[in-house]
């Protein structure tokens, strides 16, 4: 099943401890079409500046990404400086313009219209809604948001995630929306709302999901040996998540268990593969092949030969 | 194989979010072997004073555990009191009263000198290398620290690290000891001085271990409603973790990846065991039934059905 992904285009200046990538391509919904794209056709709805030259987008064409969603707005293309810290797991903004994004008026294509898994990166609720709105036909749709929505549009929010079966929220991110430290009781709080399944980032230390049934999965991220440049993980994260689901869904089944987890691995492994380099580098060279032995690897570092559990001696 | 544990034997106050514990037990052997008891026999050693009565011990007694290595001293049972913040991950030391900590020396038992697994629990290193030195026959041997060693008697610790077998530590005493980032890399240069297997806890996010060979595995900890109390996971994280080695290793064989996996998944275990009340009283009532049963869940919390990848199309 397609997938239609709309979220934002970027021009990203990052530095880590490793080094700094000056104006380079970013956004939420380039990073999760360039991961999802090696499982299932991708449309990606997002405006950007006269700034970006469409050459700049040449990779995403090069993976068959559809961009007749993509607009050129009267502005600068949204812009987002940020430097991580030694640990890279905490990062200061060090500024954020969002030029042509402010006045974002999403146009989703008719050929993105048709029964498609639709993923809401992390953009103001009211976007989120009018995407909802636009695309009645949708067989699955998810949503990302952040802590700015969380505390100043929580109604809004609450809006949206009425209406998604699916929730790609961070673990603070849930804390702070249900306002509990159990993520168990806050994924159920969430899931109460009407989301069919939760998954929970964890950042470096991979994800879990939960659904309403009582599912639960838990895949620790695939351990790197040097993490490069954290930007973009939660959303490469989110493209192969979204694109390991719609490949098992493509015949027009409903999702099992195992393709649940099976997303969650990949999920891990698109966000792994994001760190490895600055900006979007490495997803645009990586390969179908690197992606399937990492799948074998993953699976590998929780899986137990022998699976009975040692009886315990009756003393 | 039975398990040697040397280690604390401590009078706690508790105070969580969720309420407090006055002058409990506690200490590192007792966690450690309450968990332990229920796969191989055990033997403690540790001291404690003449304030805590021998009544204060029975229920390691009533799980067969062998206290003859326990010595009362001259002095008052060493004392702890923290307090927990809200997330549970942070904790304030209210007070360390080492009474007859201060000047114990370990005093293993003959029987306890057997061909056995000993654990040297969080202790001076001073105090674990003369551990080492009186059981020569040891047939592994593990250790767990803290910071203040690693701050304040490196090469001691150091010595000790590279006689023996498994060392347990936590993820910031590895990027401490190793002085890098990457967990991966401070693992490796941990087992460069001769264990064979480090065992990394992770808190509340679960433990991966590594061993000379290159094995990896991955194990989520077993996700709670509700923490309780997380003094002693630990410390109760390595009785199952060593507890189920030494069952699987009891007709003498030598370890195999699946008794390494397999005893990460019961340290996770009962680490959260550990947590779901105060002080050792959740793990005073447990049962072998519980264990098996939660061992059944945390598998399926990581096992995928089916293993293939999803191959990606070719775009």
């Amino acid at each position: 099943m397609s997938i239609t992904i709309v979220g934002t285009i970027g021009i990203d200046t990052i530095q880590t401890p490793f080094g700094t990538a000056e104006n380079v391509l970013g956004g939420s919904a380039v990073y999760c079409a360039l991961a999802a794209a090696f499982y299932q056709p991708v449309s990606m709805v997002a405006v950007k500046g006269a700034d970006l030259p469409d050459s700049a987008l040449a990779s995403l064409v090069r993976r068959g990404v559809n961009l007749d969603g993509v607009t050129t707005g009267d502005g600068p293309t949204f812009r987002w400086g940020g430097r991580y810290h030694l640990d890279l797991n905490a990062r200061d903004t060090l500024y954020t313009e969002l030029g042509v994004l402010a006045g974002f008026e999403p146009r989703v294509p008719d050929h993105a219209r048709a029964p498609a898994l639709v993923f809401l990166a992390n953009l103001t609720p009211a976007v989120q809604a009018e995407v909802i709105r636009q695309m009645p036909g949708a067989r699955l749709r998810a949503l990302d948001t952040m802590n700015y929505w969380i505390a100043n549009n929580r109604d809004e929010l609450t809006g949206v995630l009425e209406r998604v079966d699916i929730v790609i929220m961070s673990e603070e991110e849930v804390r702070q929306y249900a306002g509990v430290a159990s993520l168990r009781q806050g994924a159920r709080s969430i899931l109460a709302l009407g989301p069919r399944v939760i998954v929970i980032k964890q950042g470096s230390y991979g994800a879990v999901l939960l659904d309403r049934s009582g599912l639960y999965f838990a895949s620790p991220a695939f351990p790197l040996d040097e993490v490069r440049d954290p930007t973009g993980a939660g959303d490469a994260f989110a493209g192969g998540f979204l694109g390991s689901l719609a490949a098992a869904l493509d015949g027009g089944r409903q999702p099992a268990p195992a393709d649940w987890k099976r997303a969650l691995l990949h999920g891990n492994l698109m966000g792994a593969f994001a760190c490895e380099d600055f900006g979007v580098s490495r997803l645009e060279r990586l390969t179908s092949e690197e992606i399937a032995a990492r799948y074998q690897e993953i699976v590998s570092y929780t899986h137990v030969e022998s699976l009975p559990p040692l009886t315990s001696p009756a003393h």
